[in-house]
């Protein structure tokens, strides 16, 4: 049963499930404690420590383990913050980054604090030199910048090290979330703190890093604990932190051969999808990106229902639709490439993935993708359309109250009614059609005009090019 | 090897093992996801808040899992405070609280918010009546209380009931903290949140339980997040969650048969104890208390050399004497009881602790506290003190650059050169002395008279009764 959503969560390593096993007859004891199973516990944190600081490229002083990727960034950033807060409070970020980096800046905003989002270009990367504008034109001094290694959602790599070069020629730290890259391998440039995710390595759940360089000003907003250099309060997860180092030690020993073969299998599936799937848009960097994930969006198609089909056919993929979010909006890091969020589907290789899976995916998704279009009335493929009826001047098409992808289809459906050089206008309250309707018009070549506030909803303007 | 410290972390039950072997492999993928794998893990963790909100008597919404007992403390300790922020920014809690309580309180007062601590007698049990007491003389509105259902430190139990009573009539929710108690049952009264740790009774590390019973004001301090109610960010450490689940429900079904022959062993130990070994005050309520654990401690020794001797012996316990702890200072447990801190040892016996074991422990303790006792010179027990040379008027004894227990066994040693009704003072600049003094006269039947400063560390006066 393939599952290719390794980016949310990766399976166990057999390494970390060996290493945990070992480590719970052994670690199970007080890592403060003077009395053997104490020094035991003791022993395997410390060397876990090196490991990890080996494959990260720090001191083991530098690097603390922390209950998840989550909250090393959310204490990465309140305690670099709190550190520099003399410094201002002003946090610069990119518009792409991790919902927890982002959720930490709705925090420091609610806090009074002021952040700046940096925009990317449709492949999803910062623009170099985009941080260095960032802090030139921030409206009160930069505590903190903040850039992940690579995109969660669409795979693509960013200019960390250019990052960081800028970040320091201003004197600002820069914290990385190297979350989805630190299995592939080390975080390039001088970055002052990183964070990362063990189970997206292939580790078990429970476990983050959190590194702050020594020399960064760094206050721990968290109430005092002695534990983990006072950064991380809590009884440390110890058997879950030595499976954690165990297997990123191993994945690394694994990542060039591995990193090559799923490259492979990926650059296949990007080959291979727009061939075989009338009206798909495959996002993201297709030469800087990691070397497992791939992404893609299909018109006319409902994101929910094409991930429900895909898993009674035994795929488990995630998207970034707005219709399997539960806020019901398109994911902020399509929406910040401004590509297509409607039938996204999202395919993340875990290590090992065979050959043979990846061939069934492609043989089952154009049946699969097919049967969702027929099911929503969606119009034939582009070039096939039915010949028109009567044209109609100035065409409305009213999609209120209907969820995407919807209003799209109904704007297919109709274009081939207006007359080349003339206008239709969409109706519609959905959050998605923001993004969609721009995004068909540039996939499709026709023109698109604006939005404006409507009675309810907001109007759409689609000019027809050919 | 007799591990004796469960009360710091109990080895693994079988259960718990067993169930995190299985969770290992059925629930390593993200519960938020909609494809099969995801839909297991997401009926895992509901198994398993099910199962757990039932050991601890509330609603299954009412409890979310944290990555540690102390996290959930201090979390829970935030987001009632923020929840409550019209009502008042004081908090209430118990002078003998685990330190994550402590902390979270003085994270409360650097941020601008007040404290009282309620004191304790020499049992180390509250008072009935004085969280009335000190929710009436509170010098703000008071926002939340807390109390421990039993002391980690020296077993006693808390009037759990009697507070919440006490709390809910004065319209203030009560936390209470049942890290030690919750495997040996759910705890008493009509409380508004609870908190504990897997670790303690047997389940793994890196799960804490945070319960707000419905209706109860509360406001996350942490940044935003869908999981576990938006109240514990990060991704759900699930394995080690179903395992935590399932370890308190096995040993709730062995508590009642367990809780006794462990009740046992310790009323053996407390009663042999000070037959077996001279100069001991065993401490902690006899009545009403953990049924495991066991705390006294030994004049004229060293805590440290102590544990030290025992653990070259083969047995695991800990202490609350001052050169045990990283910051050279007494427990604040014994240090808010009043008791003797010196030689301190505290024995947790696990569960399935064996007969032989404690009385191999009782058969090795007299030896090892004596040798200790030699080697640091320690007077002979009382009544077989040598004879005194010539007495002086007023004597003083320089102990300062010196660590407990050597400033009282200095005093030991010199009070009989000091004649009946004479006064001996002893110069220490140790954080120990502080306590250990006062508790040695109490021990001694001399007459403490009080410290004042002196021109380096404190003068104690002590005066000769008999």
């Amino acid at each position: 049963m393939p599952y290719f959503d390794a980016a949310s969560s990766a399976p166990l390593h057999p390494v970390a499930r060996q290493a945990l096993l070992a480590a719970l007859d052994e670690g199970w004891a007080d890592p403060a404690r003077l009395y053997r199973e104490g020094r035991r516990a003791r022993l395997l944190l410390d060397a876990a420590r090196e490991a990890a600081a080996e494959a990260v490229g720090c001191r083991p002083d530098e690097l603390v383990f922390t209950p998840s990727g989550t909250r090393a960034v959310h204490e990465g950033i309140a305690g670099a913050l709190a550190g520099r807060r003399r410094a201002g409070r002003h946090l610069v970020v990119s518009a792409v980054e991790h919902s927890s980096v982002l959720h930490a800046a709705a925090a420091h905003e609610a806090d009074g604090g002021t952040v700046t989002e940096v925009p990317v270009d449709r492949m999803g990367r910062v623009a170099p030199g985009a941080y260095a504008a960032a802090l030139r034109e921030a409206p009160d001094g930069v505590a903190l910048a903040c850039l992940q290694s690579a995109n969660h959602e669409v795979g693509t790599l960013q200019p960390v090290a250019e990052a960081a070069e800028e970040c320091a020629a201003a004197g600002v730290p820069l914290l990385v979330d190297a979350a989805q890259s630190l299995g592939w391998g080390p975080a390039a440039g001088k970055w002052s703190l990183l964070t990362a995710s063990a189970h997206k390595w292939g580790g078990p759940a429970g476990v983050g890093l959190l590194v702050v360089r020594k020399g960064v000003r760094f206050r721990t907003a968290s109430p005092a604990d002695e534990r983990e250099s006072g950064r991380s309060p809590g009884f440390e997860n110890l058997p879950a932190i030595v499976a954690a180092a165990a297997s990123l030690r191993a994945v690394r020993a694994e990542a060039t051969a591995e990193a090559e073969r799923l490259r492979g299998l990926v650059d296949r599936i990007r080959a291979r999808v727009p061939a075989l799937v009338p009206e798909v848009e495959v996002v993201g960097d297709p030469q800087r990106r990691l070397p497992h994930l791939v992404t893609f969006s299909c018109l006319y198609v409902d994101g929910e229902a094409l991930l429900h089909e895909l898993d009674r056919a035994e795929f488990s993929v995630s998207s970034g639709s707005s219709c399997t979010s539960s806020t019901l909006t398109p994911s902020h890091v399509l929406r910040a490439m401004g590509v297509l969020s409607e039938g996204n589907v999202r395919v993340s290789l875990p290590r090992g993935t065979a050959e043979a899976e990846v061939d069934r995916f492609l043989e089952v998704l154009p049946g699969v993708v097919a049967e969702v279009r027929e099911r929503l009335g969606a119009p034939r493929p582009a070039g096939a359309e039915a010949s028109a009826p009567a044209p109609e001047p100035e065409l409305v098409v009213d999609s209120l109250g209907k969820r995407c992808p919807i209003p799209v289809i109904e704007l297919a459906k109709v274009i081939g009614d207006v007359p080349v050089g003339g206008v239709v206008t969409v109706l519609s309250d959905d959050e998605a059609a923001r993004l969609d309707i721009p995004a068909w018009c540039e996939m499709r070549g026709q023109t698109y005009e604006g939005e404006r506030p409507a009675e309810r909803g907001v109007a759409y303007r689609v000019r027809r090019r050919d």
